[in-house]
């Protein structure tokens, strides 16, 4: 059997578990990982068998690349990727016009290079995106909710910690119903600074300021931190006229894990796609997996 | 815009609510419903100012035809509209090798004629299938459980009814936890019928044999019947090596007015697929909705 040649591009925590989801997989094989040239002479241990480059080229054939680098830089990493005939999956997490762009940017390059790549390939965008997409082919009328959490979002964190005065934070998503979140903000301050203050800049900043927010002073933020994360998705509607038709998803998962997870999956999708960009919901859900047709027909269908 | 143009092959129960679900898709247009010929003359009132014929070749041009006869029939239904170049849909519901016969058969079929069809789309086989499969990518290594119920199951009714001495009955299926479920057997029987034989010929028929079988005499079934059923699909798994990753899906539905709902909703599908025969998971979801791709991809991914 000829593997799946995968690189994983950034490793931070995502990479991490990317590395591990890569190894577990028999129909994959990990090229290398593609690290800054500053991070050479700090490979961790579970690198030491692994090429470890700083230009992806030095990995020689490579079939897809798993991005693992922040939201923000993806868009540029992906095209440079594909521009080399390489595949991409990513999990860009900016929903709307902004997915939008990328897609239509992306897919471009791809058909001009005969590649695919799978965007936004996470949990949320990802594989919420295709319940709730499921959930409206079986009931085109109706209300799906999203409920995260509770579980701890990374990027209200980020802008936490950001503010004056703080040294670490952790802002927590508690789901109230109805897609309607509560932000719990956990903050550790600098010797000095004043928790009113500190308070006053994070409720008023745009990530925070249409949520309920709560802002908590603690002594050792460390002690808070877990990865777990939850979603509650729900729809009620119609299924052609017949009304009161339920329809519930509820998972509780460790988030960069389930995120690499997902990446990894859909690296054996991208494979079988024609050239293009796609989403998630775009990509027949079996592509993601191994195996024979057949054995997966008879025993999932 | 160019309207689907459906056929509904065959008037029962999920035949009536597949009309339904055809009239409120606003993309579609219902080309008339193919009966038997011995059913003139007794058209439904909701038929009225719809074509009802016995030859599907009277209905002029049919982009896709909704097969709502009974299972065993389907394979040759299907055989014989994709030789005439019409895309089908079916929810065929025979889990494992005979369902993937049929798919190879008319996979041949629909390659030879040039049309796509989505066998067995109703929920179980359907969508159940979906989720299934979306879990196996999100944590490869696991178990899942499919739960149904309480519901009425079709299939084991007829074989009820069938016995010697019953005048009507209703198998209902109840969940019992880790895919396990108890058969509850309401029957209503003849005069001068023996209960006692009845429920010997219903446990030791291979239907029931293998789960646990009550059987109960009633006075009047049909105040019994109730369409309402339920799934509850629950895995718990590894994503990469990370241990405990919990999923669950649950949905309480009128079991024929949703599968007629996924039938139409796959119909929409067909009409974009290469040519082939395709089960639900190997379809990209966004397929089965109306509406364009990038109002879908900004409101769903």
């Amino acid at each position: 059997m000829n593997k799946l040649k995968i690189a994983v591009v950034s490793y931070g925590n995502i990479g991490r578990y990317a590395v591990e989801a890569i190894r577990e997989a028999q129909d994959m094989e990990l090229a290398g990982v593609v690290r800054r040239a500053e991070s050479a002479g700090t490979t961790p241990a579970e690198l030491h068998n692994v090429k470890v480059v700083s230009n992806i080229d030095e990995l020689g054939k490579v079939d897809v690349a798993i991005l693992c680098s922040p939201t923000r830089s993806i868009p540029e990493v992906a095209k440079s990727l594909v521009a080399k005939g390489i595949c991409t999956i990513d999990s860009f997490d900016i929903h709307g016009q902004a997915l939008w762009d990328f897609r239509q940017m992306l897919d471009a390059e791809c058909k001009k290079h005969n590649v695919a790549s799978v965007i936004s390939a996470g949990w949320d965008p990802g594989s919420d995106s295709v319940i709730r997409t499921l959930l409206l082919a079986l009931a085109p009328k109706g209300i799906t909710n999203t409920n995260f959490g509770p579980g701890m979002s990374m990027g209200h964190t980020v802008v936490a910690k950001s503010k004056k005065g703080v040294s670490n934070a952790l802002s927590m998503t508690i789901p109230t119903g109805n897609s309607i979140h509560r932000r719990m903000v956990y903050v550790e301050l600098e010797k000095g600074a004043d928790f009113t203050e500190v308070e006053a800049a994070i409720k008023s900043d745009d990530y925070f300021k249409k949520d309920e927010t709560l802002v908590k002073q603690v002594e050792n933020l460390d002690e808070l931190i877990d990865m777990g994360h939850a979603t509650h998705i729900e729809r009620k509607g119609v299924s052609g006229r017949t009304q009161n038709q339920q329809f519930e998803f509820r998972m509780r998962i460790n988030n960069p894990a389930l995120t690499a997870q997902v990446l990894v999956s859909c690296a054996r999708a991208a494979a079988k796609q024609r050239p293009g960009c796609y989403t998630l919901p775009e990509i027949p859900p079996m592509d993601m997996l191994a195996g024979s047709r057949e054995v997966l027909v008879k025993s999932l269908v």
